[in-house]
């Protein structure tokens, strides 16, 4: 230790689930076998076209640097997209590609929010907006939501947060995979725009839903910052890139501090996205999987006695309370691990404060991994009742 | 406009010499045709075993997530990499993979720096440091260095500059090529150390030297953070790839930093940097070239008139005065664009007050772009005194 100080801001949170991952990694490296319940990511690889497009610009390309706002043809394909996802006309120039969402987080706080601004986020929810709004010396002021509500927020509750300069809301949201019905993401964001409060909505886990398709915050709101990303739908969370779908006034600023701060997303990345528009169907044919992955995770859960949750709207999650096996789910977690293979993650990441009753599944594996989640967790149930 | 407000920390400048590369792609996309001396990076692709490494991991891999600190092998290497370059023994454990040198700026910075912090840096330099500093409230303060000292900051300097909690240095430096000899350095990080200043050198150049070939920071100080890049020496700028080399109080902050506004480096981009190390005959034949370019250039741009300027010790540029052409070094620019096809980069980036009398070049291209360059601007430096 050189004995030089290390910043206050940096004394934030770790994101947990990359703690059980490192174990679930520790536990494959010692020939363990694990079935990966923890981490938010598709099981699946880039689509073929996503990849045929990375391989042809890595032969034909000196993939320097882009704009820092991305490759015109990726920005106007994801003009397009809003179009044929949403019915919703936007502008390619207030699209800007980003280092997956959580760069387009980071973009998106710095430019719209100062030291000292008070921002509301959920809990449970992404504990990374939390964290990295601490980071940047925002001030962050938690909304609870429950089970009784399918963890959905309402105007009303923004309204009793006190004086708020920012929120960020995301459905499909994680841990809970709860979704805002469009009228009520309507409400919201129109709150926000009236109050001056401004609305950074996450919908990194569109196009994964189980019902009514997802409504865009952009299409209510003149004001709102969408953040969205490859790494969900389009099964590309290692190649880093996502987007902002942002308000004129906020282009210039996220564009400067891009430059700065940035640079540029990476060039493969960017070809690759492009080429990820050529597969859609292969793309679908995943959401088909989570599908089956619900219905088995239902089901079995259930009938392993774990069946207090609210079923997920949309994304891959299943946010389950489990006070009645454990008064402390990363212990549980740790034990399922040990005993079962079945990595998992403990709420603590998502809810500091509740938690600890809560363990979160995430469904992105396949069919079979779900089937032997299901096996285990019930033998194990009959085990502790035995 | 939706009459939110921005947030003031976004009121940094914009990276000039992107706004000038814009101006080139504009002139070539309506049939012009453009000599790039203006943009920092090699006009050289990834060296081979990099694509090569990088499209069997698009086969064979998922590409998910990797650990935020980047995959073993890679931190393993670059350990290696200390030992074989500077003879400096470093624990991987020590090194984190970033988004590029950028990405790892600004997670030094938030782990090293809280707001109204005060971190000093050179005038001319490379304008990101400010403006990152300047989003992440950190207050910046500039010692100027001039030609008649080839452009180097000495202890002296730093004594005077007032309290500090940082500085920042670059040596081979951007804009000025300018190199610290190994004593220069090590008497400025030391000096740094007993001063409890955190120093963050900025290593991205070396590999890239025209005389004795760099020391870094971290072999004379125990407490300094060291950025370094593949973008340059291993001709890897859309890739997004550096990496940190840190002090052990620094480890843990960072890496949850990265893990909560990055998740982790792209994956792709992290295998193709550890197949760049088969290919170091490929990159050291990249430095011959900026060797017989640098070549060219002193001796040619001379004969231009533009011959006040320090020789560079190392990176790929020349930052000439040029006050005796103009008041305004981005109009010249703009003028050289448009009637000789040459993009430069005005001096305002790198230095806002003195810079109007400065004109970059960068050396990155083929031989025959420096040629080229050195021929227009005889013939403009004759019909101007015609």
């Amino acid at each position: 230790m050189s004995g030089l100080k290390v910043s206050s801001r940096a004394r934030i949170s770790p994101f947990f689930v990359m703690e059980m991952m490192r174990a679930a990694a520790g536990r494959e490296a010692t020939g363990g076998e694990v079935v990966h319940m923890e981490v938010g990511q598709p099981s699946t690889p880039a689509p073929v076209g996503a990849r045929a497009a990375a391989k042809a610009a890595i032969d034909h390309d000196v993939l320097g640097y882009t704009s820092a706002v991305g490759i015109e043809p990726l920005r106007g394909r994801l003009a397009q997209h809003y179009a044929d996802w949403y019915g919703h006309h936007v502008e390619s120039a207030n699209i800007v590609v980003t280092q997956g969402a959580s760069g387009g987080f980071t973009l998106a706080f710095l430019a719209c929010f100062d030291a000292g601004d008070r921002v509301a986020v959920t809990a449970p929810g992404y504990p990374c907006y939390r964290n990295t709004l601490e980071a940047l010396d925002v001030e962050v002021t938690e909304i609870s939501v429950t089970a009784d509500t399918g963890y959905r927020l309402t105007a009303e509750m923004l309204a009793a947060a006190g004086e708020l300069d920012g929120l960020v809301v995301a459905s499909p949201a994680n841990p809970t995979g709860t979704m805002l019905r469009p009228q009520q993401l309507s409400d919201i964001a129109q709150w926000c725009h009236s109050a001056s409060v401004r609305l950074i909505s996450d919908e990194i886990y569109h196009g994964i839903s189980y019902g009514t398709p997802a409504a865009t915050a952009a299409a209510s709101s003149p004001s709102a910052v969408v953040v969205n990303s490859f790494s969900k739908y389009f099964s590309m969370t290692g190649w880093r890139l996502g987007w902002l779908l942002l308000p004129p006034e906020l282009v210039a600023p996220v564009e400067r501090l891009a430059q700065n701060a940035t640079i540029a997303p990476a060039t493969v990345s960017q070809h690759a996205a492009l080429g990820a528009f050529d597969s859609l169907d292969e793309l679908d044919a995943n959401v088909a999987r989570y599908v089956e992955n619900r219905r088995i995770l239902l089901k079995g859960l259930a009938a392993a006695g774990i069946d207090r949750f609210a079923p997920p709207d949309g994304a891959f999650y299943i946010y389950a309370n489990v006070d009645h096996l454990t008064d402390d789910s990363a212990e549980l977690a740790a034990a399922w691990l040990a005993d079962l293979g079945i990595a998992t993650t403990p709420g603590i990441d998502f809810d500091p404060t509740d938690g600890h009753r809560y363990i979160r599944f995430s469904f992105a594996g396949s069919n079979d991994d779900m089937e032997r989640t299901v096996e285990r967790l019930t033998a194990w149930q009959h085990r502790r009742q035995a």
